[in-house]
């Protein structure tokens, strides 16, 4: 598993737009044996075989003080305020935007002609504990990283049509 | 504005994963202009030009619901019953995968050679109310489609490097 694919598939991810650029997406990617364990022990079993069996396992995170930085990214406005007095937004904002760069890897990866299949069946709770410690970063959501076997996929599942979600006004 | 470029964009970003096949997204596309006049009075200021003048506004919304679809999306397990115990965790899952799709189909609208930008800067109770009297849908953010003009521009904010925000383990 080349490690400059994966930083590159995260510098492409990277141009994707965020809510005032703030950029809350932090990741660990996850491929000693001894952290693949700590990872394990906080998976669901429907996912377990997925998460030991992946090169890489990436803990897809968030910066829950990610507006500390704003002043840096986006520094033409006091965008820090609108987050330090709304803990709230804040929380929301990180969820939002943490997942809309977290699409932009999933998509940069196969760009790459990487596999990865993302995973919310873990206890996100655990894997906090387990990673990090400070509580600044949480966990949205995992990433196994790797190249499928196309043999051993199960059918796509049905999408809904256009007319079934959206409507024009 | 051709819709019909609109409606590739969707079908291209429906390809995209979501938990359990979830697809809580759902989309109103505004072009007309009453309902743009309903969708500028929830706009904050220095975002109602970008709205006033993009052929179309999307509302990205999500169904609060979204569990009820599951027995057809995800036939071989019964996940609705993950979801109809635990509203909290509803919530936070149409959240992530309302967000997961959106950034699929920013970038699936850019792939059909359309432009777009995405907004936080609005105020969410009003276009709910505006828009989803049933309380069924919330919106999650919007997205102003169209073509662009290049020379009014700013330029790209600064990005983090990938040893900023990443780390192996």
């Amino acid at each position: 598993m080349p490690e400059a694919l994966v930083q590159a598939a995260f510098e492409l991810a990277s141009l994707g737009p965020t809510s005032a650029n703030c950029e809350p997406l932090r990741l660990v990617l996850v491929r000693c044996p001894q952290a693949k364990e700590r990872l394990l022990s906080c998976v669901s079993s429907g996912n377990y075989e997925k998460v030991r069996t992946a090169p890489i396992t990436a803990i897809v995170a968030y910066d829950r003080e990610f507006f500390e930085l704003l002043p840096r990214l986006y520094p033409h406005s006091d965008a820090r305020g609108w987050f330090t007095t709304d803990p709230a937004l804040a929380e929301e904002t990180a969820l939002r935007n943490s997942s809309l760069q977290g699409a932009y890897l999933i998509l940069a990866l196969r760009a790459q002609g990487l596999d990865c299949g993302p995973m919310s069946g873990f206890d996100a709770a655990k894997v906090d504990a387990a990673f990090f410690p400070g509580g600044r970063w949480g966990t949205n959501f995992l990433l196994n990283i790797g190249y499928g076997d196309r043999d051993r996929l199960h059918p796509r599942l049905p999408r809904f049509a256009f007319d079934e979600v959206a409507r024009w006004e």
